[in-house]
């Protein structure tokens, strides 16, 4: 390894987005811009489609300025994509497109920042290449709000969705609670697999206001256990009662609770408006005739950059600086994974490589042993875990009070 | 007038919670605590429920430390409530508890805090106690998110919200454009009367990411016309549309958008789970065929302390200061509202006095000159009202990166 190799490199942005892709983003596009190897960077247009489509924007002609303000800009700036590639042996007309591509351009280098798809993705196109017998180095970025990727601590993005999680839970609680009259408020929080977000909100209950009970998708959700766990706040709590749920929790037989079908009798007829929050706010009006509230996060907690933890921050840039690096230096066919160490007490993210062949298509949850008990709620060890990558205030730059967003060109390369 | 009173103050906090009615709860309390006047400062347990009740927190007994963190704790920290006072013509019962209660603890001086059913509190309450000859000054302290009091240029409370509402819209805006597939997106604002709030997401629009169209309840709503704005928006940007929408907005004939009742083909019959966002996500659905997301800002919009104007922060404690000051003063049966100035194009919020009698019952709704022509946008003359309103960025107190809220003792004073 170590052979110099010079030419272009092309970096997409793929999947749900997160308030510090574009931290990523910045790593990699800055980095690569002031490397002698490489020769041009170019962004893909939402993603892997960019490059099907020949629609890259020159990111040689942006202000440089401008990218410094990527690191505060929530979202994909470049564009995202849910594209799942087939498999090169069934069908190899987007992969020769690819190569047709990074011919045209003299593409040799290729950074791919998403979660499991995305590693999946860069996997297919790595082999390909080599099977083709082009020379090109492909390495992913690592990034989703739901840290289900396998091989790494955590994932950027997580932090800064968890911080927003915990904030606004904090907040949640103080109002929920300020009337003396009952009130159940069940707060819905992203998660379709695994409960790493939702377990976030633990947090808020760790700073003395937040849920009072937290449901994760590890678990089988029991509705009338979660009954008798509300009614027992109910009573201790003076009819205030707040709820964390995951969104993807089910019952035993697998079944998603935000997917139970109508019955005459349970209140659940009319659910396919709302989400689970509204679902379950209606079953807890049936059952304890008070007022209640359904909140779902919705979007709100993957794109709030205004929120964002200065680790995850530090971090999104590190691991897309690395991948450039790396890339440089000769390495291909990884993910640029994080690995949590202490000295002392203090938190280190530092870097580990993994190969992308480990690291696709495999889920990561929260350890059962994290959860307590009666399953409603998590262990100290969860907290510990997030505690220390929700830390520290970015410097964000605002504009008459209101955040100021990169300004990019975006000026595509063949117009 | 500006005979010297000396006695015990209440004070309470009503309706719905702020981000900043802490901030005027400590301008209240400091003040209070350091005049010579006042002899001892009572913190009203769920607002004028907590005198009915005897429920008096002794303010004297607090950590003046952790008063100062009430400036940045959201939420009515001694507890809220909804409570329509009888005419004490037909029924004095409450006037008369309260006054036992006020001769019990020598209250001369009483500030409440809240919208207009609580300058309505005020006003009756100052009333009887000028007719049974009891000396006490009453001053009401403005609050509300809604920014619907009569005769203050605008309310303690609502440019938090409306800071909370641009900068969460600017985040949405970014997620909700991001793959490159069309998606409709529709936010629901507070608002039931007034479309302040809903306004405020124009903010975000005018730093180039919020919404296309926004709705106010100040003009009638038309289903099809709506259809007809999102659909010339769907063709004018590639798919993608953003609506921001008052809870409130209505027919012609008065009925409120989310109450609209089914029919077996458009789609409404399934909406008493949702609100008015998931209602109108599951109209567009049917019409457009394509991904629609349907978001309530719910409570978050309302207790979002992390992301207060500190221009609000700085008039809510001014608001309760002055409250004080002033009823030491001799003044009483007052408001404390805020008037708007410039010097040269700065903006000044200053003080002025209004009679509690001409702010009681009377709603204050953006002009309809603040609309555009077509009824779903505001003008420039919104953006110039509120802009000045959510500056600067309030140094919050973090511990461990998240918020520090206050943690008062609260302890009764007859225990």
């Amino acid at each position: 390894m170590s052979v110099k190799l010079k030419g272009a490199c092309i970096f997409g942005q793929s999947g749900g987005p997160t308030a510090v892709i574009n931290a990523s983003a910045y790593g990699i596009i800055r980095t690569a811009l002031d490397s002698q190897e490489i020769t041009a960077v170019y962004g893909a247009y939402h993603g892997i489609k960019g490059v099907l489509n020949d629609q890259l924007f020159d990111m040689n002609k942006e202000d440089p300025e401008e990218l410094e303000f990527l690191i505060h800009t929530p979202s994909s700036e470049l564009g995202s994509c849910r594209y799942k590639m087939k498999d090169p042996d069934e069908d190899d007309t987007d992969y020769k497109r690819i190569l047709e591509i990074f011919k045209k351009y003299d593409v040799r280098y290729f950074f791919y920042n998403g979660g499991n798809d995305s590693m999946d993705t860069c996997n297919k196109i790595s082999k390909y290449l080599k099977q083709v017998d082009y020379d090109c180095r492909v390495i992913g970025v690592p990034k989703t709000i739901d840290n289900d990727l396998y091989g790494t601590d955590h994932c950027p993005g997580y932090p800064s969705a968890a911080k927003y999680i915990a904030t606004t839970c904090m907040e949640l609680s103080k109002d929920a609670r300020v009337y003396d009259t009952p009130q159940i408020t069940v707060v819905e929080i992203m998660g379709r697999h695994a409960g790493w977000l939702a377990g976030a909100s633990s947090l808020a209950t760790y700073k003395g206001s937040g849920p009072d009970l937290i449901y994760l998708p590890e678990c089988n959700f029991d509705m009338k256990k979660f009954d008798a766990d509300v009614e027992d706040v109910y009573k201790a709590r003076n009819g205030k009662v707040f709820v964390a749920v995951s969104e993807g929790i089910h019952y035993s037989d697998g079944t998603f609770v935000s997917e139970a079908k109508a019955s005459a009798t349970d209140g659940f007829g009319h659910a396919q408006l709302g989400g689970l929050a509204s679902l379950l706010a209606a079953h807890l009006k049936e059952i304890f005739n008070t007022k209640v509230r359904g909140i779902e996060l919705s979007l709100l907690q993957r794109c709030g950059s205004h929120l964002a933890s200065q680790t995850d921050l530090d971090e999104a840039i590190l691991v897309g600086k690395t991948a450039v690096l790396e890339a440089i230096k000769g390495t291909s066919d990884v993910m640029i994974a994080l690995k949590r160490t202490y000295i002392g007490s203090e938190y280190i993210g530092e870097i580990e490589l993994l190969p992308l062949s480990k690291v696709a298509n495999f889920e990561k949850k929260v350890p059962l042993n994290w959860i307590n008990e009666s399953r409603n709620f998590v262990t100290n060890d969860f907290i510990d875990y997030v505690l220390p990558l929700i830390q520290g205030q970015p410097d964000i730059p605002y504009e008459e009070s209101l955040p100021r967003y990169a300004r990019l060109k975006k000026i595509f390369v063949n117009q």
